[in-house]
């Protein structure tokens, strides 16, 4: 548990109180206490839990939802306070194409902002080192204060995002240049729609719960922060557009792999077939001549073995014309596309 | 039926009430009493429609829906009580992908709650230990009493949809790892399909039902309470979510189910081409000195047969390199995805 | 056109008055006058028209919808009365997974009922019974009278929704029991999609109708009769989300028609693969020795053609072997699923 | 420019006015004028420019969108006029399943209809046909006059709508009686997408303006009115919902299209795996006696010919068996459905 | 930086302004002001940042948007004005099927127009040009100015979008006209679907924003001036239903690429089964007649090789005749449709 509070409009923020402060520090109005609970290990859960239903006097079952994580993003109005869930992600350490997500759960009060996570989270991290080099934010008060979190929270999609889009090209060009049908893409591919399909939902949530908060919902957010919350609220918009956009090309690629996989089945189809249709009317010669009959003309013939190996060249030939002219081998100029 | 009892703030609830006792226990507005009908026979049903209709008084055509089954979930207002159908799943015994509903009716009043069910719910009888342990659920009234029943109900609710998880999982598994088109694990991709759509149904209802109860439409509801119940739409709201996620993996599975297939065909398609490009050239070649040509000069030959066995292992050497190049056989390194 | 009238809470309801009597019945508004008007020949659509026009004096255009077939359900509303078209449907004689559907049209006034039809409906045939049986209908007024028609006319769909819950089990099992491509069941399956997606039109204008009719916004329904309309309204939406449902299912049809003839051609090529693959080895080792090399000296052995023999069978043991490591003969009991 | 007035509720509709009647005729508010312009000729559209802009004096925008087109259905409400533009369609003459769409742009004043496009209408023929037959039309308004210009057009929408019906269910039979994979039917079945998509667009667009219209937005439009546009909105409901319909239909037709030639590849690889599963091991029975060992006993005997002979019989009878069980060939009669 | 001045009614419109003569300008509230920034460089940018922040005093966040790119279009009000950002496009130089966005910020005043972008503009280049040759822009106001920057900005996605429609009917062609399965096509169609999911976000967006502005709900905007933005709007809104029909079409052409591909590896199978099918028979029976059986009768007649070469000719005519007749080869003219 860290404690910060910016007390009469002083030169700095001031860290390091203990839980025991904590009510003197939150009874001025004119201070801003920012209390942040990491709650990695259940001894710190249970003092976490201790405070907020003690010193904050939260609702039960907000508290009860806030320790927990598997919760979905939401906002919730109480006369003196907003009770909110929102979701981090990160990139997942093993697999770059998925991301895990972090629940952070937090109170927003006229003069106060309280946090709480079970894993650490990059941007709490980074707004802790804002406040502690300018008084800046918490002068804004604690609206303010909480808008930072979560944009800085926000802004840690991009990257992920952005992996996408890297992704799906990535996979679309190992789609083309692959030499056989290929089910190690097909699984990746299922992967990606996996976490493509995890974003677009937890995305959408997240963008109910901001829409709420930006659009004057709630008073605890005066109505000077709320541009802030809707910069927020369109930063996710467009996290929220792209994750759509992504579900399509991801839905995209089935269709390319599948086609591509059935341009080869032609191509390899065709291949058998040429071949078959050369060398099956060449055996047939061949064998014709192979048989016993003890009246053939043509074997007593000088000449008769080079008249049927020139007949054998000249039925390939025509064959091959033939074939060409189909467009089914030396592909002719005039077809304007070419196959890689 | 069962009757419990909270009366003048005991110490306990008590229960075995008959019948006769319930209109003196309604009367006093400061009892709360629960009545849990199972109607599973014929002469359960008829009693309990006699209660209903001659002790609570309540629409006769919501008694008729109440002891019938096959309804969606609903909730309707009427001006001394609420009626309610909500349902619960369990998984089906036979087929753990696949899950059974249950109908849960009941009627929620100022002092009262009544429930009625033709099937044991497991949720019930937990509420029921509860209350038997401790006052504290009734404490709270009616209202608090029946959001503890939908509360364990839609807890159930999360071990079938992680079933899903793990069958989805499970199957896309199976898939990528058979060796053949497999109509078996298709007719479970269907079996899943048809259960994941009826979950997203069935979710989707009780959603409605339980968003009109939680946002404060019903005076039955204290607003205190209204917490309490939103905590089991949010809950609900989670599992409508996965359910929606899962139809869009279970489509999917379909798709690798068939791309699968297509690489298989593909592949075997490939074995056959090359086999047939080797074998068809050396038995033209045998065929061409098994005729009987009186005049083929190689015949006669002494190293003859060798010199065709050698062009016979050329022909085959290159053909081999020849698809080697193609990547149709000995797949090159740099290759980076491998096909398992 | 049959007439029935409930005069001065008689003991029974009085039929077989003449289109005279009409003006007269209508007059006392505490009689309740059902006009049923079937509209098989010209004559009586012409009888009809004349008395709608002049006796009940409609607007003309509602009176013109009405005369007509071929309308959407809808609902209007007009100072003294309500203007409304529903369908219901019968399954299709000549193919039981198909159904037709039937209009009927209507006006609901203070004290009376019109409803008019150019086909016979089981249900209007059935209230007809349940009228002349007992006063119990009439005595709670116009709307309670139209409700039970509406009510029995949409239970009859439940039977026509039902077969197509059998219609789809029994194509999908007969797409797995299926021995090769079948277009006849393709056609069916075209069929089902086609009445599965009118059966989903219909009743989603139907519901629009009824949820108008049922929530409170025309005073010609008394509210003691709109949970009765609910009643209706509930039993639809049933249906209409089955009918979804069923849309799901017959496209999981099709998918699963192209991937069990996928899986069958995958067979089909694997079994020409292996027959080719050993047949063709075979050949050409008989087509070396049918060479006419003078100088074979294996030709002259005695045994040679035995060790041939030899080698011909150690050649298909090694094919053999190969296939069934590589799954393709034989399969193997680790596989877990197996192809019916 | 067709000038028609209906003046001092006179027996019949005068003609033949000329542009510099207009502002008298408009000023008697008694009146009924409806001038109708076509823009044929650039003259024409110079003319029309000038009457709106000087006479009418609507506003500068609409007379410019007026003239133009490829404008999208809307309606916008001035203070004393409606302006709107709808969509007429007929079937394009050298293809019956694509149609072409015609923009009427108009607008509807107090006592006038003003009508501009660049096409002949259908429809506008037959409503100047009525009118100069009855005054019926004219005497109840330029709104009633208004209205039966869009019936008229809405109603020629449902012969182009018939015919996609037809050729969907043609399409339907020709796609299960092709003999072979069919690129033309796919350009077929690509058009009618293209065109039902079109369709359902238009459609959509049209509907919004006249629901807007018939909903009671403008007070332009009666009261009294309203029904017969709440009419020509029902009529267009069908259409827009059919076109949905046929959208799902035609999507359908790829999936059939699809089917049948997987199902015909499928007939053809059976019919080539059965054949070469016949000859090659026949071939090879033959190859192996045409092996010159010198010493192959079988060679010798009085009846080697025959019995190998017969075995080559036997083999194939086998075979034939063994792929009638498998139900390659002679379909068994068990097989309830039977391939066309 | 670009500064326009309409001062005074003046005959024309002043330029060459510097950025100290911004607050003059502004003071007088009859002048009209239109300031266009092109940021190319940094230092132009953060003398835009200056001007805004100092002499427009806009709210800072809105400044950090504006100079930024990679925004969503949005409009926003404060007080004082309107910030809006929209999206204009230009077709990308070296991918004719494809499009680049570039983004423009701008300000809407009573008295002033501010825009800014890092690119240039057509459009913008176009209105200045408009200006400077009349005043009759300016003297309609702030609003009306900035209409005509966005409504040429909308004009100019009209060529994009038709090209887009030429790019899906020349890939509708090679698609039909290819000879084979072509990756090269499917990386079209692929960028294609790309390029209109794309620009259905961006319009859709967009749309939002005009949709907005049009109607009514911002002051900055004169109520005359709101015909001409629902102009604009109905511009964007034919552009976004044509790129929702795109997208139909564009997921229509994986459909046709893939059923052409299945109909040419369908009609190669067919000639390889055709080609194997007369083949080998004959060669069986030209193996027949090379055993070596010493008793075969049929060898030692003088006609056996002639009556055995005319069998064969039999055969093959058979086989032929069979082949016609299951419509495999020289198609009957009873096939109304023909494949190209």
């Amino acid at each position: 548990m860290e404690i910060f509070a910016y007390r009469n409009k002083a030169q700095s923020v001031e860290e390091g109180f203990k839980a025991e402060d904590l009510p003197a520090l939150l009874a001025d109005e004119s201070n801003l206490v920012w209390v942040d609970f990491l709650g990695e290990t259940d001894e710190e859960i249970n003092r976490a839990k201790d405070i907020l239903l003690n010193v904050f006097k939260f609702h039960p079952l907000t508290i009860e939802d806030c320790l927990e994580t598997r919760n979905q993003p939401k906002v919730e109005a109480f006369p003196d306070y907003l009770y909110f869930i929102v979701h981090g992600i990160k990139p997942e350490i093993t697999n770059s194409t998925n991301f895990v997500t972090k629940e952070l759960d937090g109170f927003l009060g006229k003069n106060f902002v309280v946090t709480f996570h079970t894993e650490r989270f990059q941007s709490i991290k980074f707004v802790k080192q804002q406040i502690r080099n300018s008084t800046f934010v918490c002068r804004r008060g604690a609206a303010y204060l909480l808008h930072q979190i979560l944009d800085q929270l926000v802004d840690l999609y991009m990257p992920v995002v952005d992996d996408f889009d890297d992704s799906i090209n990535d996979l679309e060009e190992r789609v083309f240049a692959m030499r056989k049908g290929n089910d190690a893409i097909l699984e990746e591919i299922m992967d990606l729609r996996r976490a493509v399909t995890r974003l677009k939902r937890i995305s959408a949530r997240q963008l109910d719960v901001l829409y709420r908060i930006s659009h004057g919902e709630f008073p605890q957010i005066p109505e000077t922060v709320l541009p802030f919350y809707r910069d927020v609220y369109d930063h996710l918009l467009r996290i929220s557009d792209l994750s759509e956009n992504y579900r399509d090309l991801v839905s995209g690629l089935f269709d390319i792999h599948f086609s591509v996989v059935a341009n080869k089945t032609n191509d390899i189809i065709k291949f058998l077939t040429i071949f078959s249709a050369i060398w099956l009317p060449l055996s047939f010669i061949a064998g014709v001549y192979g048989m016993n009959f003890e009246n053939m003309p043509e074997l007593k013939t000088r000449s008769g073995y080079f008249v049927v190996l020139s007949v054998m060249g000249l039925v390939t030939a025509v064959l091959l014309v033939y074939f060409w002219r189909k467009g089914w081998i030396f592909e002719r100029k005039k077809d304007n596309s070419n196959n890689g």
